[in-house]
């Protein structure tokens, strides 16, 4: 053997080792759920598995998870569990199919697979987790949070509705109950009329307050009257009975960095599709909240399909589907807290006053808030936290690095000034769902470009109030650009296509400019209501080269309004073709 | 000046030194809550004065905390909030006004204190605290969790009954909701008659199961008609809506060493009156749980006034006064966990069964576990923990350190061998409650004597069970001496003054010999039912030297039966005299 060769033979070895280890590493790095017993397409429980699966995930730093394709049922038994505080869903002791909790550069492939939850489990928790992906999966439930009811009969005393045997129930002391299979109950809150046809909220279809224990009997099998008089609703359409609480997100993600969603189908889940909070960077990619396809059900989820609060860094979403679900498409908002006293120069107590935000703790020593009043929602100072005492859920106190304004009343509202989402939102879908469509509360540059929304209120509404909801909003840099409004505000929930509605006192709109800077350009408006845009305390807006289609999809409706209602504003130029 | 004189000198300073620096310490170690901005009777809330003075004490490490005598108010808005299992009550995130976890060596001294507590709010919680002494207070809300109202007619299909304004309700969509001054509602469980001038459960009483939305009309000021048909009851008679939920006993003891509690009147509360679990030696002196003197009511609290779950070291109750709760006077056992299945042949899951005992973590590494049977709740085997896996509040998973036995089956339970309170019971009154006077299950050295008991049910009870309640027991060395069951046994809750009720299924008493040791000598029994003791599956009794007295307190009942009903048991003597 020559020198040459004893140098190839070492340098190939050397190759040979790095090649095996790197395998090996890659091996180690990936973790099939299969290898934790989960089993698919025999309606085991995978919940152990994941658990399992996570702990070795943490353990070996895992790279990925991956769930070869099939169903997996979860069932909430042996489940995660964590008492969550969830923005805008309701707080509880959850049981959790995946908690990410700390967990960093995890990549979870379904490889198509569905993923099937019964009963009361919330799929996805990203807690203080890092750089996550989640993606080619969908998820749906046995039962669903809320319950769907073909109108047979409408009297001027009552209502009589047909429930298939995906909508269990049972009568109890005479009143509807919805349950599963196990009896677990379902609560309901309020009623709503779908059109059957349309697969879309009856037309200027309203909400019907709840009451559980409406007097009810059965009179069929499936088929019951409810003794609620009054009712408008047309015999063939649906009555969705909505889910009372959002117990169970369909992914969570609070205080983490860097999450992204792709190719997931959020078919059902018991509260919001995607709720983000305090987290930074989030992307979601070919995300469709849908009814799953041969469910036939009218209702998707039971909130909106997205939601983000106080986030920071990017919000991206791309090629998404927002349909049928029971809220908006997304809302994008900082959180108020409202200042109940002044405790010394540089002290106050504040409240987080809605009880879907108590326990959103966001005021951290060091970081910036505004200080705004709240009829106005002008900011009128900045002042940087010192300390923090939480008291608990509702009450926080909070001393600041200087004394705080002489004008600080009772009343007034702190929101962060720490940083605000970068918003993208392209090429999505948004239709057929109660309420609005896209709700803008962010302060740094937000782009709207190339979407289609064809929503019973408002497609893009500009939001926000330090009264009522609490929702820190008021865009600076909005551009909203080549998208179809097609035929929206076919309900009740809206006045014009694009809307301010902002909680701003009416006394003080004169003064007040919350939104500023909104460019709408390069969209098809087809109406068959004449209402394309109604704003109030606005500085600066561009309406240009956009195009308005009439349509008549729609009974004509508010024909004499104004197609462009500004009050209160600076600086707006509506350029008509 | 001569070096005497110096050295005299020298030594006064020295004392004066010494003296000033432990009066500073004195000082410093003793905190007044009033200057924490507590002020009492003019109904402020001392919640936030609380928080702030434990939090100093904490940092001082003080030795007591003392109130000057008076009314102080407490409200759950500011007060402290931990999401607490508490074992026999209900779980939840609660409001708390003395939350001492951690704390060490503090005396709480009210000086005489009534503290008085408005709604949904717990007033004491020690958590893995040491020697805490809490002395010298009443407690009492404004708004008690049950209510009361006295019975104005009873007919064939419904009921009228009268409320103070003590008791404030609504009628909301036809039904009964009982609410306070401030709309929140408080939800009822079943319905207890008492008799309202014997002030107890009245004379064969039985609980009438709930139905929140029973129909209901205003017949009057305060007067309700309840169409709740084919009730017995008696006109003058207080109907008790039972509390729900058990959301805010009186002072919780988790996790803690060495409390003591003196001089503290229990008037009412949420749940029970002192509820200790996994805690090492509890001393209660003069401790009075009765409805408050001035209220007119006929309850005191709505479960049990004591209770005593996997406690260790000693516990002790002298003079103490427990009348008019909802439930037993104490109870004292362990927790039996079941056995799901056995995954390795070291390795099982257990579930905690029963809804009040999730969370109750008792199984830790390094501690004895018995085996039981279900059915029989014989022990078969004893197990050294060498791992566990919490996966839920009601699962987990338990390794052991050798192999479980072969006759280990799915249905079996486990409980904690790891230590039994020595428990002495002296000087107590029992009397007028609902249900039963005290329920013994500690195998350690058990003392009950020169107590006075006059209840509804049995007085003392031996009970326990890995099927239902899952509640370990079974006595080894219990001595019941001069004491006098006065008139015992006039309520449904019992077949004889003393007895067992341990849930072993017939087809294993002959074998089962759950309780052991039990000597019954010297005490007075004042009967007008003669049925005296009824006992199965005991090893070792002896009920010698005691009086028996026949009253005319109440109707003669069960004549026929035997004083001594003694089955499947072994070394029984009874010597009458």
């Amino acid at each position: 053997m020559n020198i040459k060769n004893t140098n190839i033979t070492i340098a190939f070895t050397t190759l040979l080792v790095i090649a095996l280890s790197s395998m090996t590493e890659a091996k180690e790095k990936t973790i099939d759920i299969t290898a934790f017993g989960a089993r698919s397409g025999d309606g085991s429980d995978t919940a152990p598995a994941v658990c399992a699966a996570l702990e070795q995930c943490r353990k070996v730093k895992a790279r990925k998870l991956v769930f070869p394709k099939g169903r997996y049922d979860f069932r909430p038994d042996r489940a995660s569990e964590k008492y969550m505080y969830v923005s805008n869903n309701d707080e509880s002791l959850k049981r959790i199919a995946f908690l990410l909790s700390g967990i960093e550069n995890l990549e979870i492939d379904g490889q198509g697979s569905e993923l099937i939850f019964h009963g009361f489990i919330a799929p996805f928790v990203l807690d203080h987790s890092k750089n996550i992906t989640l993606k080619n999966f969908s998820m749906d439930w046995t039962r669903t949070f809320h319950s769907e009811g073909v109108i047979l009969d409408v009297k001027d005393d009552s209502i009589d509705v047909f429930f298939s045997e995906k909508f269990p129930y049972r009568i109890e002391n005479g009143t509807l109950v919805f349950i599963d299979s196990d009896k677990i109950v379902y609560p309901f809150g309020s009623w709503l009329e779908f059109d059957s046809k349309k697969r879309e909220t009856a037309y200027q279809a309203q909400d019907y307050g709840t009451r559980q224990n409406i007097p009810a009997q059965e009179i069929g099998k499936g088929r019951v009257r409810l003794m609620r008089p009054k009712l408008k609703a047309t015999v063939g359409n649906v009555f969705v009975f909505g889910a009372a609480h959002r117990l169970c997100p369909g992914i969570t993600i609070s205080d983490s960095i860097d999450t992204k969603i792709t190719g997931v189908n959020i078919y059902h889940c018991g509260g919001m599709g995607v709720i983000a909070q305090r987290s930074r960077n989030i992307e979601l990619d070919q995300v469709k909240v849908t009814p799953s396809p041969d469910s036939g059900r009218v209702v998707s989820i039971t909130a909106d399909a997205t939601h983000f609060v106080n986030c920071t860094g990017k919000i991206i979403m791309s090629n998404c589907l927002f349909e049928n679900q029971k809220d908006d498409a997304t809302n994008i908002h900082g959180i108020y807290a409202r200042v109940i006293k002044q405790l010394a120069p540089n002290e106050i107590e504040v409240k987080l006053v809605h009880p879907q935000q108590h326990g959103f703790d966001f005021i951290k020593p060091g970081i910036k808030l505004e200080l705004v009043h709240g009829p106005s929602v002008i900011t009128y100072g900045e002042v940087v936290v010192k300390s923090v005492l939480r008291l608990n859920k509702e009450f926080t106190r909070v001393v600041f690095k200087a004394d705080l304004p002489k004008e600080l009343v009772e009343g007034d509202a702190v929101a962060s000034m720490d940083g605000y989402p970068e918003v993208n939102i392209n090429h999505c879908i948004i239709r057929n769902n109660r309420a609005r469509g896209i709700l803008l509360g962010s302060r740094a540059r937000m782009v709207i470009e190339d979407n289609t929304f064809h929503t019973p209120g408002a497609a893009i509404l500009f939001e926000g109030d330090a009264r009522y909801w609490y929702e820190q909003a008021g865009v600076r840099d909005c551009i909203i650009r080549r998208n179809v409004f097609d035929n929206c505000n076919f309900g009740v929930w809206g006045n014009s296509c694009i809307q301010v509605g902002s909680g701003i006192d009416k006394s003080c709109r004169a003064n007040s400019r919350y939104n500023r800077g909104i460019v709408i350009e390069d969209n098809t408006f087809k109406i068959f209501d004449p209402r394309i845009l109604n704003i109030y305390s606005v500085d600066g807006l561009i309406f240009r080269n956009n195009k308005i289609e009439n349509s008549s999809s729609y009974p004509e409706q508010h024909k004499d309004a104004k197609a462009f209602e500004i009050t209160d504003s600076d600086n707006v130029k509506i350029e008509e073709k």
